[in-house]
């Protein structure tokens, strides 16, 4: 008897919600695997009810006629040994126990039950995901655990020991175009753990990067040489849960882990070469990155298409995430006297476009003398409320349309479109659909776009980093 | 013959807006003005027109019948001392410049310019500001230089090199409920200069706290003691402009500033008492502690209304920013132990909610007890998105009552609501504008409301470091 592989475990030809109704908690597996769909059979279990979800249920797992792959569990935790037993009859390969109220809450019949769950479940070659967690996302198979999310699949794979963060990651990435392979919430992980889902996105040939949510490890050894072996292969971001002494008490009574000392995790981090990340909008700027930026290991930076203000703080906060924004390049400013510009000797290095105003076609030939010019690895291009266009017949298109053009040569190009308030006038109302509209034609695509300059240094700057320690 | 005060520029009894028009840039300064209302008269000075926005137009400062006491000026730079004589004529007290073009170009005749326009304007008795800036935002006033901004005025005053700046910072704020009693972007400051705004919002009756942007000072001796009797009075948080080597390049073609060293202005911090950001979100985060949280000098911080990984996150970037997330009170639980709650050992702090989960009330009312204990001297309340609600009858202004009873006593809370997704759903369509009408009813009813738990955290921490230092 040999364990079945993540490889079998994510692929089943059908799955079983123990545990469905048609409401409150209950139905909550059912109707994303409807939605999405599920590309195999769906059986809806609980002795209650004829019916749920439309689909015949069914009082047990045993009693089902096909074959069972897979189950999902939202029982009382009193429930799972009978459970295993059910599926135990008909050769389940993973049971997902949602099930919570095991080792994490720090009582000892709790602990003593998961670790019979565990003996249990190995005596009839049944993984495990979790307890206490959310399951899987993989789009491509048509599996989800939430309404609501994309369909379509992506190269980003994603391990979390949180099922609330796997949610807020997945929502908050695919706004910016961001899409996944496959999403992991595992919890205690009692049966499959970090390692396992480690070990296989890393070999995955759907998964071109990997994030991690991470609260502890049960085998730091077994952990660092995944990590390496994952790190050579591909990116791996990661934001450790639990730094602090309070957020090390919160990961025992979240998914009983031991957080661990943050020297040794910052060792890690250097020995591996994997990117860590302080919180969830940093980990998902990450993604962005890597997602849609080209490989790039120079540190020369443009910054274009910002005005005033702005432009100095876009150089401050760049340079202080360790980018250089080098002076402008001599030889264009050469070009610009010869050509009768009247700004040659006063735009730089950021170009500060309110000292283009009213030369707007000077201000799209620098922004492209500048993206193409040898000397800058990278580009930051920004916008921030245009209030000086208001008013005026201003084409956002024709600025988007230009810079497709200019990009065509693959330099990275990360773009700041900054919180949008409210239009509270009708010209307002306008700039500010026009605004968005561009935002979302840039996302759609395939730009990395960030709301923050600030966001948009760091991530550019530690992507820039992963492929430096490449070369 | 003595110099017109602010107090006195800040007060007009008349406008003329020079180089006004209905079309393109020359409508600017004229249509906020109407839409405020200004509460004086307005006069449209250009020889080409008979009538702009709907008044009669005046072809120059001199035509005008009635007294004239601050003119806006959006003219070239090369009929500026042919503007000051005809202003000088009216006895006009002060001329804001939006015109540009001077020292901030590097050019020696621009700056030699910008010098003659100084002379000029003392021996005609009228004040200048700027040149090259957008200036003044006084809604008490109606005078305004972008439309759709508030007409409520409110306790922070905004001094900023940058116009481009307060337009981003007033709109970010006033989004959040905060509103403005000054503010004035001055640019290149060759008359008012940053002190006397300083000075002047320090005493300012209807300025309770003080933002700044900042690139450069002429008189440092001054400002410093300037800044330091203004944060005597009532909190200054700075965003210093140029504090890297592109940065400093970027304010000399900026606003002509020299930016100074990064070790002078630290100093410059530390020994004042001013607060330092180094970007316009947390300035705006600074505004909206300040602005809606009471005084507090203590650091023991209780979290709730997380769940799993984002309670872990809250703890450590609270503890990260200086906050102390202390372990959960012994009375607090053994309170709840008596009561009965299945939860008594297990919760903690953070409160991560998924552990009540099915226990509303239970919730509701730890919540209360953490809000309410002696041992916590500040509250960081959050949402993450509620997937786990989506499809249950949840009425989220149940809760949102909750904290209005909860908070009567006045401890300081800040609440987080992340950035939102697009709802896909019925369900997650009308589970999102529950979250956005909550939101809005916090901000509404005053409250402090941030978008990421790293930036509340970070704010409340600042703004507690100001009161510690006050004790």
């Amino acid at each position: 008897m040999s364990l079945y592989s993540l490889e079998e475990v994510l692929h089943p030809r059908s799955i079983a919600i123990v545990g469905a109704s048609d409401v409150g908690r209950g139905g909550g597996f059912l109707r994303p695997l409807q939605e999405m769909p599920f590309k195999g059979k769906l059986y809806p279990v609980n002795p209650k009810y004829e019916k749920i979800g439309g689909l015949k249920a069914y009082p047990k797992v045993s009693a089902i006629p096909g074959p069972v792959d897979y189950v999902i569990s939202s029982i009382p935790s009193q429930f799972i040994l009978d459970l295993i037993e059910d599926c135990a009859q008909k050769n389940v390969r993973a049971i997902h126990l949602f099930t919570a109220r095991f080792s994490e809450t720090g009582r000892k019949d709790a602990t003593e039950l998961e670790y019979e769950v565990l003996k249990r479940a190995r005596a009839a070659d049944i993984r495990i995901i979790g307890p206490n967690c959310m399951g899987v996302y993989y789009p491509k198979m048509g599996i989800a655990f939430n309404t609501g999310w994309p369909k379509e699949t992506g190269g980003v794979g994603f391990i979390s020991q949180s099922g609330q963060v796997v949610g807020e990651v997945v929502n908050f990435a695919a706004r910016r175009g961001v899409r996944f392979s496959k999403a992991i919430s595992y919890g205690n992980a009692v049966d499959l753990n970090e390692c396992d889902y480690l070990e296989y996105l890393a070999q995955d040939t759907e998964t071109t990067m990997i994030l991690m949510y991470i609260e502890g490890v049960r085998d730091g050894v077994r952990f660092f040489e995944s990590l390496k072996r994952a790190t050579a292969l591909k990116p791996v971001v990661i934001v450790k849960g639990g730094r602090g002494s309070a957020g090390t008490r919160a990961t025992a009574s979240h998914t009983a882990s031991m957080a661990g000392s943050q020297q040794v995790w910052q060792a890690l981090f250097k020995q591996t070469g994997a990117i860590s990340c302080d919180n969830l909008e940093d980990l998902v700027d990450l993604a962005v990155a890597f997602y849609f930026l080209p490989s790039c290991s120079g540190r020369n930076l443009a910054v274009v298409g910002g005005s005033g203000g702005s432009s100095v703080l876009a150089a401050d906060q760049c340079e202080e995430a360790g980018l250089n924004v080098i002076p402008f390049p001599r030889d264009i400013r050469d070009r610009l006297r010869k050509e009768g510009s009247s700004i040659w000797d006063w735009i730089g290095n950021p170009a500060d476009f309110s000292i283009s105003m009213g030369e707007r076609e000077a201000a799209i030939q620098i922004g492209r003398m500048m993206v193409e010019h040898p000397a800058f690895d990278a580009i930051m291009a920004f916008t921030s409320i245009p209030w000086n266009k208001v008013g005026e017949k201003f084409s956002m298109d024709e600025h988007v349309e230009q810079f497709f053009t200019y990009l065509e040569d693959g330099k990275p190009t990360v773009f700041v479109f900054q919180e949008m308030v409210k239009g509270r006038t009708r010209e307002l109302k306008q700039l500010l659909k026009l605004t968005a509209d561009m935002k979302q034609k840039l996302i759609d695509n395939r730009f990395a776009v960030y709301p923050t300059i600030s966001r948009a240094a760091r991530a550019l700057s530690k992507m820039i980093g992963y492929y430096e320690s490449r070369v």
